[in-house]
């Protein structure tokens, strides 16, 4: 590992110390959404010059694959089969195709944002609300997705930890920490700052293309180490995405579980982007020798729920 | 209504005379997005001048309105209930709330892109192609939603038709014409070119929210007329929206059920997006007397699905 | 209403003093389906005479109707549509239809058993065990439907409440009292004995054939009166069920909420079946003039659920 | 393999020459449900002599298996957490748990009846209707599983195959035969008659306890062979039951694929128990030296669905 591990009362203590309860008043919900400015928005989109847009998620398929945890459905309410042949009778009352879709999209496969009613800490949620508010049958009643109704669109930028450590992928158990972001950043020539939409590539996604899916709670993952939370906060990043689950596994803390996911979710208020494709976006980034660009993140508007799947878009 | 009507056999001719199938290939899928290309995405960037993001979409809730043909479904997989008391064990396993979604996106209440997929004629989809394409077990096998993964983004422009005729909305059974186009075009000094997203207000989500939900084949609908047919195409309108399920209801061309779909999507190869809900954006566009902005769609990379919950964002 | 209602403060003492807690032992599951003998049976058997079987369940069916809390879904996975004219290829893989069916089978549509886990009182389940057993992401751990693996064989005994009133159907309020049981034996020449299935009929469900679904939270509902619990423990039935949601609505004690299913489920581990359709075994009974008969209940071998969709057969 | 197998023309012709097509009435859809008569009813019941109940199917539950196809989904829409620290007006509001079901019953892992509406041949269902009336939207318009609502009670019979061949299990790829049912009568002294239901013991399930789940399109499965129709129409088999998916795999027939389910369902009109638990049931004969008994099938009342999925209930 790059950089000296923080022992887990140091970690433990992050969620005082970086804490950002009460930074934006003690009703606040949205946490780091807030460093995301118009000023911010109005420069991102001065960084379009080409106008190639591409994707940062995941295809979402109905397989079962080793790093399904529930499966996607998809079942057609109507298909095309027969329409050929049908009476018009018939097909004026069933012209059209439609379909049920149906997900869990936390997990390890679908690329999706987490709110921070996602992950609990000693009973609270960010800005020291009680997690008995997200409820079996209301849903999360605070903390939701629906928040970002109106988008997350920023400057985004890409730290290829991967490329700068010279490797196709980081191996698995193997966590990102700040001096990779910093590597990163001078191998790019580009320095996060605040409200800025940070995506970080392990090669994870690569990696599965190559050698197939795998179960990071068996095979383990790389992925964000607690480590990095000093230097997130530091920097004002509104939003972390990454091509693994969010959490270097096997955790290094074992009695914290998803130590980042706790510290970034529950004490920052660092909303959060799993599972995500960065091939594409690296690879667009090293045809331009450029690694930031306009990113557009629109989650779904669903109510009371703690995250949503997402097709987040970077635009060059 | 604003202009004449065709008869039923003219809408029928619009499926060859309009017809875009060939025009870009005879393997063609995309339709209409062909028009979008990255000089029409910088020039969009270019109309970033505050940096606010407004909405399209509408919530997405479980509740069973008068508009709900299938129920949406939100089940907490884990919730926060008691884990404000739990064991550490118990919270080390289960520290986070997940959610099971499940959604028939087509219908009448959430907002969503319909591909050329979804609908068909005399056996066909976009491009001649044999809508037995489109199969129970596999889902659209062509001209699914997959082909937008790198979203829709592109100039959106605004025409708000009630607005244009000065009423809070228009009523159930009127139709979009190309003279309500054409008029809310003047009024608000912008001229549709191609490439743009078209989003189209009647008002009928502002009812909604103040008369309560109507099933549109009971109730009835505004929505654009197969009149547009000639408009859209000589524009070239790479994606059509509106705050309605997009065809006047009842039907003006009984024989055909849903002739705006079915010229658009078949024939034209156009691209829709169903029920969104414009008010934001159009309270935004009155603010700013400007009626054209960067618009981001981003489709979940749903394999083989005739169409994609979307939350469209704007961006001025 | 016939007879005297209990005190809020006596009903909530019948937790304690007609209590089951402990009576089969403090590992006990089962609760009152300890009373089902082999004995009991065997003799039950004995009562089939005609060979004539009948339904006590209601259809299942995807409508939205006013009693719909969750709608039910069902998607066909393939269809026959266009396999007339497939190729032989085609037919080969996809020879067959099938189906996702999916249900919350508790609520006011859908006949089903209750297991003792589906309610609480004071923090607890039948046989003292705590509620914090049945968890979001396990399911009940306890008391579930598992438990009736080799389904539910006894006698079945009709009381046709409303027949003895000599009403179409008891008024929605009005709830089932002991004296109504006394009254529907003398009528039927029938006593209810330890291990029993007793089947009451209020005319609930034929009244929803007259004059359409109605939400029982919205307009009430006839149903057990927790007055019946002495009653019900002093005749050792084994299991209830009713053409109800099985608690007469509006409550007569609003501070319990559901007293029949407290005191039954949480008190005397009693099972329910709710929502049953008694139409046609009444009529059969009547036919018969005999209101007694063998009773087969099959729930779904769900593991860690608190109930089943069940379709209980009468065999007369 | 016992006997020898018919050619595959052979087999095709079944569809012909045992055709139960018209026997019952042009109208009819019960096919062999027809020869359940209440006097089989009574005679079923009077086989009752030790009051034991045993369940033939198996559990349900949301694991992911290699004989998955599709997850089952239990996901709860309350449960008892924190209920025990809840505040008085939150547990009057939530006193209960509940779940949302979901599942695609047929397959390999679920117990589920078969109706005839579930397979084709040459466009044609039992009976000579059109598989086109088995449509995406409406589902199974005819031959559903709601024509079984007064649940299916006879004589069942278990032929004990393993158990005559003397091993534990019947290898994959190895078919049930005529000669085989014939051998398990003799071992049993059992004869099967008109209106049994017929289930049929290979071992599979034992193995698969022992061996670990497999997929049987992949590693093969035991099964019945079609060159059992004959017997079946001759000894008038209600209906069929085995402890397999119910084809013989990898199949003998490759131009037809699941030749048993295409003779027995389309040609006989003969309803099928796919992966059943035949384990306890066995037991309970051989403790008894008793292979008949009463059987009670009970599926849900489904509407416009090809199956159910069952806990056919053994009585002795």
């Amino acid at each position: 590992m790059s950089g000296q591990a923080p022992s887990e009362a140091e970690v433990i203590g992050y969620l005082k110390t970086l804490s950002n309860w009460g930074r934006w008043g003690t009703d606040d919900e949205l946490g780091t959404m807030n460093l995301i400015t118009p000023a911010k928005r109005v420069a991102a989109a001065r960084l379009v010059r080409d106008g190639v847009a591409v994707t940062c998620a995941r295809p979402i398929a109905t397989d079962i694959t080793a790093d399904t945890t529930f499966q996607m459905m998809r079942f057609m309410v109507d298909s095309g089969e027969g329409r050929d042949t049908a009476s018009a009778e018939r097909l004026l009352q069933r012209r059209g195709a439609s379909e049920f879709i149906g997900m869990v999209f936390h997990g390890y496969t679908i690329t999706h944002v987490d709110t921070p009613a996602h992950f609990f800490w000693e009973g609270k949620i960010y800005n020291g609300r009680s997690c008995t508010l997200i409820t079996s049958r209301e849903g999360a009643q605070v903390e939701a997705v629906e928040l970002l109704h109106d988008g997350v669109v920023s400057r985004g930028v890409l730290l290829d930890v991967a490329r700068a450590r010279g490797v196709r992928w980081m191996e698995r158990g193997e966590g990102v920490m700040p001096g990779d972001l910093e590597a990163a950043e001078r191998a790019s020539g580009v320095r996060v700052e605040p409200g800025d939409v940070l995506l970080v590539r392990t090669g994870n996604y690569a990696r599965r293309a190559v050698d197939g899916p795998a179960n990071p709670m068996q095979a383990g993952s790389p992925g964000p180490h607690a480590a990095l939370a000093p230097w997130l906060r530091e920097r004002g990043v509104a939003m972390w995405g990454s091509d693994t689950h969010n959490d270097v596994t096997p955790t290094p803390y074992p009695s914290m579980g998803h130590p980042f996911h706790i510290v970034a979710l529950v004490g920052l208020g660092l909303w959060l982007i799993d599972n995500m494709n960065l091939e594409d976006v690296a690879q667009a980034c090293v045809e331009r020798k450029r690694w930031e660009f306009l990113l557009a993140v629109a989650p779904l508007r669903l109510r009371n729920v703690t995250g949503s799947p997402v097709n987040p878009i970077a635009l060059f």
